[in-house]
């Protein structure tokens, strides 16, 4: 069996070992007789899988004991809508960074719920870069939090230094980015990311959220909305996603066998580089969308010189076994996602296929 | 290998050929070089599996043309909350029928978002029975909409006729019973489930929405909280969890080829007959929990004459290989949760071990 070279942009692929993990367990669970999914979420064996995938995230990301670690529902969408909920008072204000389509949305979605502000966009540049911290400014007022999206899927922008607010609490969108680098947890006080791009499969949100912020959730909120419920629970309040959550296990496993995340930002940078070097090395033909100093190591767009030749482009990649490479229907041209678990081997082939079809023009 | 007797209240048993099938396909799906978790959610092949579990749920419940069915997040526990926010009017009441803790959290969601009034409960009886429809009436008030719980779990009960109110619309939480039988789809405004018992894994709530209903949401809510923006995307506004769809689809193939709901609903109540009938005999000494007329199709729940049979009862089931027997823990006893992927086999080991331990004492 051949696997296809994958680079959807999410859902997207997963390590061939830990489906093949999910294919040996799936009908019969460590010996049960049972699948994890035909198991009550709270028998001792799934809550073994679900503390299993914290503390392996706890301790892959270094998460400090300021912060706790939930699984919820509902992807980042559901997560644009929580947060304001939750976390923005009445008189405050929320403060949104605008980098891509995503941080538009978490805005459109807060803007419904309370106060809003911008504080920095690089929208006038079609997303080609993200802000500086000396181009950030929060208002005279109350602010609540600062919202980022770390990576912008779509438009293949990824922050490279957080910015700092003080005292304000920092809330970051790393759906498409969390676990691809070392990063300081401390720094923020949520971070959240659907898992289907660098965690498991889709139908399962992480939230690693500051223990201090939950006592600024109002009376009231509805149960299933409210961070803290899920914090007591040990996300057991409802039904977890159950499968799902055993994948995020079964792959945070894989990423500690790789050596973790130190060994998984090398080899996440050594694939990116390998296609932007490429690009820069056929600058004429192709075009990465993000500034240099913006790129994204998880999402690498880029346009060729006219509408025919990115048509062709698709096409032909597509013949020869290459998935997912057409960019985001709002934007059209070309883009690589390359998350954790895409293969070397696999940027090598598009590296190869680039240089042949440059060279066939 | 020996399949577990899994009698799991949800999440629960799965047909075995739907997990054989899941775990063939779990690495390359249809040849695509891939596992259906690895693709987008907007690729043809995941949307002909989508459609393919709509059409499917559709021509099994016999859903007509003025409903859509849509495949959401957040089990029953955030239904809760979106029923209130999406058809509960400023000036209108709630009007909860309550048949047991899964109602209860029902209202308790719908108190903390409008007017809410209980039109009948038997919570007196400490839900042995569901109330009958000369027992309900509607205050004279603007009633939003009739909520009742299909099924109750924990109790054991499920409703035999459902009652009906003229012009006001009834909403019905079906996550524990929803395609054990055939039912009346054109009665229901609203029909929900959580997926995890008879639908197949958790993760995924399918609803049932009378289109009609969608003109009553208000302007302003959250949009992933309002039910038409999943009509309107056809369940991929955001990221559905793909997986769990699939396994919905390939629990729908396996009710087709069982002969559809009439040979579900004859099959459910032969398995349930057969423990109820095994109660009746030994009446001194199994108690059922609902009163007769309210015994539900899928949960048998019973007590022992005192703690200590009901402990070595228990006991002795797992070490005979039942799973999943023992009540909830907030009513103790036990309970046989046997949904349609339940076997009649495993019923009858279940009954075959209960007269061998009635004779034993």
């Amino acid at each position: 069996m051949k696997r296809a070279y994958n680079f959807n942009a999410g859902p997207s692929a997963l390590p061939l070992p830990v489906l093949q993990k999910a294919q040996q367990d799936m009908i019969d669970y460590k010996g049960t007789g049972m699948s994890i999914m035909e198991m009550s979420h709270r028998s001792s064996t799934f809550e073994e899988v679900l503390n299993g995938a914290k503390e392996d995230l706890r301790s892959l990301m270094n998460i400090p004991d300021t912060h706790e670690v939930v699984f919820l529902q509902g992807g980042a969408s559901l997560q644009f809508s929580m947060i304001p909920m939750n976390f923005l008072g009445t008189n405050q204000i929320g403060a949104y960074v605008l980098t891509g389509s995503w941080s538009e949305k978490a805005l459109k979605e807060a803007q419904k719920l309370g106060q809003t502000t911008v504080i920095g966009s690089s929208k006038e540049n079609n997303y080609r870069s993200i802000p500086t911290q000396n181009e950030l400014h929060l208002p005279q007022q109350d602010v609540a939090y600062v919202h980022i999206t770390s990576n912008n899927t779509i438009y293949g922008t990824q922050w490279h230094h957080f910015p700092s607010f003080g005292e304000t609490d920092l809330i970051a969108d790393m759906s498409s980015d969390i676990l691809c680098r070392n990063i300081d947890v401390s720094k923020f006080s949520l971070i959240y990311a659907g898992a289907q791009k660098n965690l498991g499969p889709s139908g399962v949100t992480v939230a690693i959220v500051k223990k201090d912020l939950l006592s600024r959730i109002p009376a009231g909120l509805s149960t299933i909305l409210n961070y803290e419920t899920h914090v007591k629970n040990n996300s057991l309040y409802h039904t977890p996603p159950t499968f799902s959550i055993y994948m995020l296990s079964l792959v945070l496993e894989w990423v500690k066998e790789q050596g973790g995340l130190d060994a998984i930002e090398k080899q996440n940078e050594k694939k990116a580089s390998m296609l932007y070097e490429c690009m820069d090395m056929y600058g004429d033909f192709y075009t990465p969308h993000a500034d240099k100093d913006s790129r994204s190591l998880m999402n690498v767009t880029f346009t060729l010189p006219d509408k025919d030749r990115t048509t062709s482009f698709l096409q032909l990649a597509e013949e020869k076994g290459f998935v997912g490479l057409s960019g985001h229907r709002s934007v059209g041209g070309c883009r690589a996602s390359i998350y954790n678990a895409v293969p070397i081997e696999t940027c090598e082939a598009l590296v190869s296929f680039m240089e042949a079809f440059y060279k066939e023009q």
